[in-house]
């Protein structure tokens, strides 16, 4: 249903990386006389880093524009009709249209597409409670919220944060909060912070964590967000205790944002996103691709869908996408489940799968544990880490490998994600041929001397 | 010609890296009463690390004990007859004997083997030059020669250091010199510095070097190291020019040291190196093997026999030695050409076949550069570095990867490495699931941009 004169339409809903991403490459693959863009986002802002917001807030990151990659202007000027504070309300698959609504006038129009991209991203969880919403409650999705954080931390009358979630977010805002001179408590519901990493890692966490000064409180369910007189949260109750908080954060976790795709019938899996193939079309859809935080993926390892919301996924998403829908052939295989954070020096890393993801998928495994250094031993610097890595019983397939340690130990693990890619053996990986100098390694890299003891682990059987 | 009493004897020739991981991991697999072990070493220590040498120098490392990994005494402690300060002066395979020789009273004698363990080393490249052997010239293969070159630095009268050579030990030392508080000049036979780079990439080192303070001098032949009246070296000319010298530093290479084996008639390389097979058991040969500096291994990427005298290597094959003498199994499969190195703040790597290795094996390739940063643009301490790929026309298969760049530079090569191994072609790696978090890498990580751009000129192809 065209109805503009010969150049086909594609229509692009959400702003951030997979849907500029998408909108960029189409324009790379088709110039403007061939394909019309049109990009609904219903912020401020584009194709900005969401997750440079903690150290934005921090302090590390002076200003907030250095987290946008490529401004409304610069899409516009390559030829991409973008309505920023234009939010889509209803996706029209079987008439092949949306409808947009203006944020600020209210006024609503359909806009019909040939090709559509959803990218409508993520929302965080917040918790269903009394005091969610108070003054001095914050989530750290958007720049708004990262802008609206920052202000409540200089209005401040006290300098004590809480920060509800140990996951990535959790504490890469302890860490901001800790730069900015608060004294932070964590309150997680989990065993132990990192629910990424299995509990033996997640506890190296929780001690290092407590070691930089900051306050965990693990296995805790909060009750309530109390307030003050004047409106503002003043304390974050749970069943073990209260916790004063001059600001609170959330981070939770987010969901995929897929209640228009829903409301249209488009598939979606177990965790709410929405269903793809492998060149991210919709299932079933041949004209609508989906990419970035509303989707689910593929783990390469486990063969099961997951929801891995992570802005480097989404960037490649929107590549893929923008190639397919300009009329090229591209693909997003999987993930491999890798990820990596930091708070102040300590570096954590995990990529394949954990013990209980292992046993969720029927797999037997072995896991071994190895205490290494960064450098070699000698060498100024060198700092210690843990590696742990998992290993299929009688095949000794790598199934996933879990770092905690200082400086140098975090991007270690792509040395496993490339190895979980190409499926090898722990015993395969004890031949890789990995840079070694002291400055850089010990003569035997700590993922080497994991996978040896994987392999015997394995051999023994 | 077993003369020992029920129990085989495992004869180790050299007590470093090789030998001794070799001798060590075969006393795991049999005690004592199953196996005896003597090793031969002709110097006064045992399993040392060579490559931290100019840190030592340079005095990043206080102590060159630090540097001893395992003492005369540890190893004895596990039950290793181990004799320093002899040197093995003759391999008699046929007669399955070898003969030593007491460095120190000069008397010799033969010892029976069952199995046999050749890792005599390198030995370092000498220019046969006019004043080569003169004092405050020096090499720095060995502890010995480390303590030598110490003593020279801290006696110079001057503070002018020529470095002869820029390779890895070239570079290195250059920075130990440079720590020490000399002035440094590099002379190198090369057009670049580290010509295990392409050209293109050691002219980056190059300019890297000189806004260290390095005065580098490419496409230099040093004709002749000039002496003062005291006898000791005072100029190093060459036919660009005459370089004054209070202490030069040769760091020209090292070659297999096969003395023994090539008198023994054992198979050597087009390097000089002993040839053996996946075992490590020297070719032809089913009760003798050979690791470390002495040996020849495979590059899996251009199927040819190399030489590549690296610590790591020598580990590794003493590993798969001592399992494979003490009457088990394991196999190194070869090398990706794997190697980082640094000089003061700049990181260099490099993995995999350059253009002229690609050439050389008939491969035809595709290459690309690319410049981007360790971390997220806008994070603190976003070092810029370079990336160049090689790709294989057609198949798309990576063939090699080079950076040069600054800190979180260097061990990104082990991406690459991996990826050789395991046969990944650059379109599949777009797809990797590499770490990402701002303070660890862009979104897109300098080696997926270098994998992207590799890709789209393999498809114009």
């Amino acid at each position: 249903m065209s109805v503009h004169q010969g150049r086909e339409r594609l229509v692009v809903v959400g702003g951030d990386a997979a849907g500029m991403s998408a909108a960029s490459q189409a324009r790379r693959m088709k110039g403007p006389e061939e394909l019309e863009i049109v990009a609904f986002e219903r912020g401020h802002f584009t194709s900005y880093s969401a997750c440079g917001i903690p150290y934005w807030v921090g302090g590390a990151v002076a200003e907030r524009d250095a987290l946008i990659a490529r401004t409304p202007e610069e899409h516009r000027a390559r030829g991409i009709d973008l309505r920023l504070r234009t939010e889509v309300t209803e996706l029209d698959v079987s008439g092949g249209r949306v409808r947009a609504r203006d944020v600020d006038s209210g006024a609503e129009s359909w806009t019909s597409y040939d090709r559509l991209v959803i990218a409508t991203g993520a929302r965080p969880v917040r918790p269903e409670l009394p005091g969610a919403d108070a003054p001095g409650v914050h989530g750290v999705q958007t720049l708004d919220d990262g802008q609206a954080l920052l202000d409540t931390l200089t209005r401040a009358r006290g300098r004590r944060a809480v920060v509800v979630g140990a996951g990535y977010i959790g504490v890469e805002m302890a860490e901001a909060l800790i730069d900015r001179g608060f004294e932070v408590t964590v309150v997680n519901r989990g065993q132990e912070p990192m629910s990424t990493l299995d509990p033996d890692m997640g506890r190296l966490v929780h001690r290092a964590m407590e070691g930089l000064g900051i306050t965990m409180v693990n296995d805790a369910e909060v009750t309530k967000i109390l307030t003050g007189a004047d409106g503002r949260v003043r304390t974050v109750a749970t069943q073990h205790g209260e916790y004063p908080a001059d600001v609170v954060v959330l981070g939770i976790g987010v969901r995929p944002e897929t209640a228009l795709a829903r409301a249209a019938g488009l598939p979606l899996g177990a965790h709410g996103g929405l269903l793809t193939d492998l060149a991210m079309r919709v299932r079933g859809h041949e004209n609508i691709w989906a990419g970035g935080d509303c989707v689910e993926v593929l783990n390469l390892v486990s063969g099961q869908e997951q929801y891995v919301p992570l802005g480097t996924h989404a960037n490649k998403h929107g590549q893929v996408i923008g190639t397919n829908a300009g009329g090229g052939y591209a693909t997003f295989p999987g993930v491999v489940g890798t990820a990596v954070s930091k708070v102040c020096d300590l570096e954590i890393a995990r990529t394949g799968l954990r013990e209980k993801d292992a046993r969720r998928v029927g797999l037997r495994y072995e896991t071994v544990t190895i205490e290494s250094t960064s450098r070699a031993g000698y060498y100024p610097g060198a700092s210690p880490m843990t590696v742990k890595m998992l290993a299929e019983r009688r095949t000794g397939r790598l199934l996933g490998v879990q770092i905690v340690g200082r400086e140098g130990a975090a991007k270690r693990v792509d040395i496993a994600a490339v190895a979980l890619t190409a499926g090898l053996t722990v015993e395969q990986m004890t031949a890789l041929d990995l840079g070694y100098a002291p400055p850089f390694s010990p003569v035997w890299d700590p993922v080497l001397v994991a996978a040896r003891k994987a392999a015997a682990k394995v051999r023994e059987g």
